[in-house]
């Protein structure tokens, strides 16, 4: 991707010394007030909590505090650019999660790529906050990262390249499926893509009701069965969940026949490829910015199609479900984010529009002041009905 | 240190949900401004930093953000409460630092106590800030971690409760030492404690004109010199630096004769050992809440009696230092800080009181605002002295 810098640029002089700040919720202009929220005063809050730390959710800013955490080695579309790279766009899901979740978020962007560094260095600083989201680690690291995480620490885990995408995918595939007047264990659905997004999707898709006999992935070297040797981790999982039939070939044998086609590969489908679907399909192409096939083109072969893209209809955008999903785990003080709760999560994105359904209005705008709070409440429900919220 | 909680007192009630928030300095209430602050905006600023690392101070909050870090381990008096207690304090040190720096500061509180677990720790967060306060770490653990960091690292590494403190105590001792007409070198000064504060305010003094000769530094048990067995570390250092004529035996030994008194031990110093001090003589005395010796109880044997409480006069509080030598280290793109830079700063607090010099107004108020601009611009004219301003 090219890019040409000027410090004139509006892109630039919106970025100039960052895109967020920290600010006090105490007054501090009196002595009074530094006695309060400074020495002698803390030193009550600290014994308080030192006696009974759950005082910590009450008395400091960790229960609706997340570090939004990167190693900078799969940035948006941009690749393995580092973590100092990697900061505006942590910057940017800062502020998203405040905006539209109200959930204060502090970007960590880590000098390490190593595994163990990464897991040891978030858990030694999970005290610090009441939720991490992961965010833009390669595949496969991210999966033992989060899988670790999420073992070791009592706070929510998130990796939302994998899960927020995953939710946002299932909710609009709910609303596609309604708008076809069809049924998601009836569907025929093709992945393309096994990176982080596409093991996440497959997954939520068959958590949310898909069949996944039903689902076939493809990675680069094409559709992943059972008998396909030299899978391993997270391929070898998807083989046991998907594709029974144990098709085999390239991305249009795989969609020959099929009713939904998900990209979240960040490569390319032929047109000739989407030819072989069946009738009045569904195409999410969901690579940014280049989706892996033109919506104008994908439309001739499919009655709903959506994209990662504010200029085209059915953006499929992340910041539908990420601050309304750690909004809720927060309010409920859940321990881990469950699958119910994105099944939880994805149903309350499909309901905001669920009265107003059309083919090119499948999911709500990434604006819809809705969204957020009718994510966190199903969230916190499904937290309280899985039994993983603190006392 | 006894506390009663109630959620109705006013100190709890000011503490309720913590005390800071982030905000979003950009705007995101249309697609433009998010196809702006965030993607496919962000990627120009992504990638104009991956070609040009530097332009991560321009394009991002680092440059005027700090991470406050403490593992609990030493929290106010209140000794090793660990890291959840210790988030009051964190948070309360980073609104300080932005309501009179301007700087944004996030709290970092470790669940790990080991040296090298915090040093891995930091130095993997390093690249999300533009400096690393260190923050209520016990000695002499709090020495080596300094200094590992301050290797590891090209931001500054500033242990507050070594050199915050140690800077305000110079600064006082000039004006004390101008209103009773003395000269610093010409003053001989027992230093009791020899943890973090009475390591660094030692080193200070003397690189702010005291003579090292003339210092004698009192621990538990006694005063610190050359011939004393068992010495090692930062204890064996002070012998190095301090009691040329090899003083022995306790408080009230040190004390006979010497002209200044600065308590930074936590304990009690007994009148009789006052008493002993030469006439119009000088003490701090500045353990928090109860100081070393009562303050009416100094005043009867001294001319300029200072304590750390904001209930009596001439309060020594380390926010006269930290966020004006933050700020104007990380306006100069300091690598590190300097003796230089501390002194400088030092000279900065003294020198807004300097024309209105009392007995019982040797240093600024906190509240003061001149106080942090002051010392921000002789910091980073220190700094480029000193040569350590990245280009």
């Amino acid at each position: 991707m090219s890019y040409t810098f000027s410090a004139d640029d509006p892109i630039f002089v919106a970025h100039r010394r960052g895109k967020m700040a920290v600010t006090s919720t105490v007054p501090l202009s009196s002595r009074d007030d530094l006695s309060i929220a400074y020495t002698p005063g803390v030193a009550q809050v600290c014994l308080a909590i030192a006696d009974n730390p759950a005082l910590v959710n009450d008395y400091t800013w960790v229960s609706h505090t997340v570090a939004v955490v990167t190693d900078g080695s799969a940035v948006l579309g941009l690749g393995n650019i580092g973590p100092r790279a990697a900061m505006p766009v942590m910057e940017g899901k800062a502020v998203l999660f405040k905006s539209f979740g109200g959930v204060d978020a502090v970007p960590i962007c880590l000098d390490t790529q190593d595994v163990d560094q990464i897991v040891a260095t978030v858990t030694a600083l999970a005290p610090s906050f009441g939720g991490i989201n992961l965010e833009d680690i390669s595949a496969p690291r991210c999966f033992e990262i989060e899988r670790r995480l999420d073992e070791a620490l009592s706070i929510p885990v998130f990796h939302d390249d994998q899960h927020g995408t995953a939710v946002v995918v299932l909710a609009a595939l709910r609303n596609a499926a309604r708008v076809l007047d069809r049924k998601l264990p009836d569907l025929r659905v093709v992945v393309v893509g096994a990176g982080a997004a596409g093991v996440a999707v497959t997954k939520m898709l068959i958590a949310g009701g898909v069949n996944g006999d039903d689902v076939v992935v493809c990675d680069s070297t094409g559709a992943i069965h059972r008998g396909r040797p030299g899978l391993s981790g997270a391929k070898a999982e998807l083989a046991e969940l998907t594709n029974a039939a144990g098709r085999s070939g390239d991305v249009a044998d795989a969609l020959r026949g099929a009713d939904v086609l998900i990209g979240v590969s960040g490569g390319r489908i032929e047109e000739d490829a989407l030819a072989g679907m069946a009738p009045h399909g569904i195409v999410f192409a969901l690579a940014n910015p280049t989706p892996e096939v033109h919506p104008d083109i994908a439309s001739r072969y499919a009655s709903v199609v959506a994209t990662g893209r504010s200029d085209f209809p059915n953006q499929i955008n992340n910041v539908l479900a990420f601050p309304g999903i750690f909004r809720g785990a927060l309010d409920a003080r859940a321990t881990r984010i469950t699958e119910g709760m994105k099944v939880a999560a994805a149903g309350a994105i499909a309901g905001v529009v669920a009265t107003d359904l059309h083919p090119d209005a499948i999911v709500p705008s990434p604006l819809d002041p809705r969204v957020a709070d009718a994510v966190a409440s199903a969230v916190a429900e499904a937290a309280a009905r899985d039994g993983v919220c603190r006392s």
